[in-house]
């Protein structure tokens, strides 16, 4: 199994950060086929999502409705003032699991891995493993 | 590792789908007794998840909890017009990790796989790999 | 692949509920120093997520994020009265990938892998699987 982690720095306090140009230079640089590449991010106000990549505006319509459906005031009792942001973690989810075929991962048209910033702007890490087939 | 794909049509806007069987003969055509089965869905506006299958009520009370969490207006940005469906392959995911057991989906008493339709009707592909113990 | 389940019992309706400890004490008992575990949660009414663990005020504010995100009474089908719970697991998830390295879960510092009771209290059951590298 392969093993690594890269980081990256986040500019707004809510941002979904395309990350699967980086993905695909692991895969290439790793000389990997076909297999399987798992994401992990260990923040706990983040999240790792994949959507639409070709409009800028899906993301921010997803961060729009989290922002609706997570009230920022609901008699939080976690002081530090970021419970949203916790919540959005859970909904969106902290693991990736991504096939990898031709060289490159295996995605929708349409489609491309998104770091999910819910508590910026901050330095993130995301650690991938890869299973070659 | 074994790697496919099946297709599948789904005829409402919204829609789960049950994938169970389909995936069960796919372990049993290639006799897998124990492992891990990984399924994609590669379009952005659709999801995977588990939940109860024995009642379809179920199926619907998920679909009108989602469009109740998700307004259907809420000043998009995107064009489309299908942003709520976005928003919900996101919270919903597109991935699921299952475990094989007894060259069968090892599942609870309830549990059934569902592919979601949030943009529908449409021909949609599921992508699968299978890694034996 | 290493195999099992463990069980635990919840003792409210929602409650959160941490596993890491029981994750890594499989982990150093099947001496893995480098690999992935899988986690797979069997049950409709339940979830398995990852968050802040050094606050339990944390725990307390996903459930009431929850709570408040999927109504209690939506005109809902299914005759069970848990339609919430469905829904809530859908949401979170029901199943994880993590990162196993140095004998031990790869985590954020502040990390902990819970269990999600939606509809408790009840005994539950959670299966794994790990992948050593």
């Amino acid at each position: 199994m392969l093993t690594g982690a890269f980081s990256l720095t986040t500019t707004s306090q809510m941002e979904l950060v395309g990350i699967s140009e980086k993905i695909n230079t692991l895969i290439q640089k790793n000389s990997v086929s076909s297999g399987v590449c798992y994401l992990f991010n260990p923040h706990t106000t983040a999240g790792l999502t994949i959507n639409e990549g070709a409009d800028p505006d899906v993301g921010d319509d997803i961060i729009k409705g989290l922002l609706y459906m997570v009230p920022s005031d609901l008699n939080y009792n976690h002081l530090e003032g970021n419970s949203p942001a916790h919540i959005m973690s859970t909904l969106v989810g902290t693991s990736l699991v991504l096939h990898i075929a031709n060289s490159k991962l295996l995605l929708g048209t349409w489609q491309k891995i998104f770091f999910c910033e819910f508590d910026g702007p901050r330095t993130r890490t995301v650690h991938w493993k890869i299973i070659k087939d």
